[in-house]
Parts: C-alpha cells; sequence; structure tokens
C-alpha cells in the first residue's frame, strides 16, 4: 500500500507521482486535513474519511492501522493521504511499524510540507544564508503534553517553524521571549497554499496579540528567527499590512 | 518570474504546478544537481545552465541575478529551477530580495526538499513521536566557513538532517559524538529518490567510516537521530545490508 503525502492544501502542489497513485487507487484513507476535492483525482476509489483533529471526535488510530490492513490484505490499492508530507509527524512511523509487522508493504510518496508554503506565501527563504544555517520543524505538543525544549531551540539559531501551536501561541510566544530578543521577526500563516490564506507579520513581542489566530480551526504554521524579517518588505505582506490598518 | 523547485531528483516528485509552469516557461535557469531530463517538460524554453557546487567550476551569483532580471524585464516567462525545495538553504532569499529591488515579481513554487525523500528511501518517519518531536535541516557550512552550533541542535532532541556534509563526514561524526551517545541511529543517504540512490544505515559511532560516501560528489543527506532506528527493520535496508555483506 501506499502512504502518500497530500501537501500543504493547494492540490496543485501534488506530485506527479501522487496523483497518478491517486488516479489508480482503489480505497482512499482521508485525513481532515486534506482538501476533499481530492477525491476527484481518485475516481475508482472507495473513500473512507479517518479525520483525526486534536479536542475533536476523531478516528483511533488502532482503527486506521486495522483498516489499512484488511483493505491491504485483500489485494486492494489502498493509499493512505496525509497532509503536507507523510513523514513529517502525522504519526506515519507507527503506521508504517503496524504494517510491516502485518506483512503489508509499504511505499511512500513525498510531497511538500506546509512550513515550505508559508515561507513561499511570505516570500521569505527557511534560511537566508545571512541570518541562520538551517530550519527546526517541531510540534508545539509532545507525547507526553511537554514541550519542546525552547532553549535548545533557540540556541541553535536556526529558523523555527512551529507546527500545531496554534491553539496555543501566547505560551509559545512567551517561551521563547525567554530566550531570544523580543524584535525577533515572527508571523502566523493560516491555510498555507489554500484560496483563504492569511498571514500575519510580526515580531516575538507581539506574536501574543494574535493569539485568536487559531480560533477558526483552520490549520496554521508559528514561524520565527531573523530568515523572516525579509516578509515585511514582501508585496503579499505589505499589502496585507494595508488592509489590516484600513479595517 | 518563477522560482521553482525542481524536488529531490526524480521528476516524477515535481508538483502538478511546477510541471505547468515548466510547459509555459520561456527561458529556464538550470542548477546543476537538476535532473538535465527537466528540460524535456519545458519544450518552449531557451535553456540556460547555471550551476554553482561548493569547490567546482561554477556560475557567479550576481550573473545568475543579472540573467534572472534581464530576461524578466524583457517580458520572457522566466523559471530559476532549483534542487528540492527553492527555499530551503541555495540562496533563493538573495534571489527574491536582487528581483524585487529591480521590480520583478516573484512567485515561489514549492517542492519535496531531499530530506523527505531520504527518509521515504529509508521507510521512516523524521518525526517519530515515540522519539523526538522535530526535525532540524541544517547546513554543514555556514557562511563564514564556520560550524553550525552541534551542542544546541543535539540539546533539541530533534532528529538532524544535514545538507551539504558529505564532504566533512567523520569532522560531523566528531562533533556529534561530543554531544549525542555514540549509538545514536544515523544515516547516510546519496542521490535520494534517483535510479542511483544509495543508504547506508549506520550508527554515530561508526558514521566516520563512511567518509568516502561523498567522494562520487552525488548529493547527499546526513540523517542523526533516533527516529532513524526504524531504518534498520525496513526492507529496502535490510536488502542493502545483505547486499554489502555478500561484497
Amino acid at each position: 500500500m501506499v502512504l502518500l503525502s497530500a501537501g500543504p492544501g493547494d492540490l496543485e502542489l501534488l506530485t506527479l507521482k501522487a496523483a497518478r497513485e491517486l488516479a489508480a487507487a482503489q480505497v482512499l484513507l482521508l485525513d481532515e486535513l486534506v482538501d476533499p476535492g481530492i477525491v476527484e483525482l481518485a475516481p475508482r476509489a472507495r473513500v473512507l474519511r479517518v479525520g483525526k483533529r486534536g479536542g475533536c471526535r476523531s478516528t483511533p488510530q488502532a482503527f486506521i492501522c486495522r483498516l489499512m490492513r484488511r483493505y491491504a490484505l485483500q489485494g486492494a490499492r489502498v493509499v493512505r493521504v496525509k497532509g503536507g508530507d507523510a513523514l513529517l509527524f502525522g504519526r506515519a512511523g507507527e503506521e508504517i511499524e503496524f504494517l510491516r509487522a502485518a506483512g503489508v508493504p509499504v511505499r511512500i510518496v513525498n510531497g511538500v510540507s506546509s512550513a515550505f508554503a508559508a515561507a513561499a506565501g511570505l516570500g521569505v527563504s527557511l534560511t537566508h544564508r545571512e541570518h541562520c544555517h538551517g530550519v527546526s520543524f517541531v510540534t508545539a505538543h509532545t507525547r507526553d503534553h511537554g514541550e519542546p525544549d525552547w532553549a535548545a531551540l533557540a540556541a541553535t539559531g536556526t529558523t523555527l517553524a512551529i507546527y500545531m501551536g496554534l491553539g496555543r501561541v501566547a505560551s509559545v510566544a512567551a517561551a521563547l521571549l525567554r530566550h531570544l530578543p523580543a524584535q525577533t521577526p515572527a508571523a502566523i500563516v493560516l491555510a498555507a497554499s489554500r484560496a483563504d490564506e492569511r498571514r500575519i507579520v510580526t515580531t516575538l513581542a507581539r506574536l501574543h496579540e494574535h493569539a485568536e489566530a487559531g480560533r477558526g480551526g483552520a490549520p496554521g504554521l508559528i514561524l520565527v528567527g531573523a530568515a523572516l524579517a525579509a516578509a515585511a518588505a514582501s508585496p503579499a505582506c505589505v499589502e496585507e499590512a494595508a488592509a489590516a490598518a484600513r479595517r
């Protein structure tokens, strides 16, 4: 079976390989964050929606694993679709282990992770070489509900791309302010690459003012680091700022 | 003009959007690491090869910038093609700034960065949630030829995906051994996603034994972290190990 990356939202960001796998799929297991329009690319497939989302009604992981195994062992062409790249967060590791243990061979089709799409929307590189030599992709939550080691992350000097942090913008900002200058450029990008993409360009000191950004339930990223400084000069963001000023 | 991500190598990993932009391109500026076969997707385009590569004869960055500006201001549909995702390393930040200052609007088309393809080849997630809560993408070189802060990177607990490190595997391994356990799983993936992809699964302690991996000049990644432990169990890697034992 195939573990397929649907990318950040815009279906045009699917890879050619992904489109080919979808066209041949017989069973599609869809994550909640994937654009429902993707089913049109899989006309032969029976579609099973197996959304999982923090705090909402969701399909248990063990049930999803058993579903994949059942259809795969029946010989069906099963495609498990995950948002972004399947290998970044999203429990692909557990699914791969489970399927392997069940004797089901797994192929992986990569995709565009949403931090890249967020940077594209902002018109910036994630790693401007004058500012830093890397980027760290982290989740605001860890398995045991602990926090990432913000002190260590800040000390790396890498750009920080924080996934699943929109529910706690203020506490993430407060934690980072203990280790980074208040004027460190920061941004929030909601629904990167989608028609309703929204960009907020700010600083670490003012990030908490946008704590409401995650309220609508749209997926989004928090980006922090000197590389984001160029976003303030990006035409798309200057336009957004002007629109905000008019409101 | 368009800054376009060619992905890790396999042209099937281009996005649908990238394929469409290539089909309409009139001028193509190609990086050295991009599969030359990409020109077949851009049948209308004049192709300019502007490879840049550490230590080899290369096109100066300022010349590339001026070329892009010249063709864009002539009204041509110019597509600048970069390996992986254009916004990770590769000086996209400088090119965007230069073009904006020249009044040339820039659109960005994302792609798959090679660390994702490397993980797919290894059959592992970059961020198994039992092991870590993130991944850091860094270059072994910084602008002033200094080193990344390996101590801080190790302290984050994230998986490390080290780009452009194959020329100095032994020194990277030695630096990381000061901060991480010797038994930390590690891997080298050469030419991820290409027909000649090669995978080495090892530990941090034994990483230096593969210092010759970069000799052929193939692009490659070093991956370090507990999330790589699953690679040793991956069918592709078990097969490679068997082949190595036979050699």
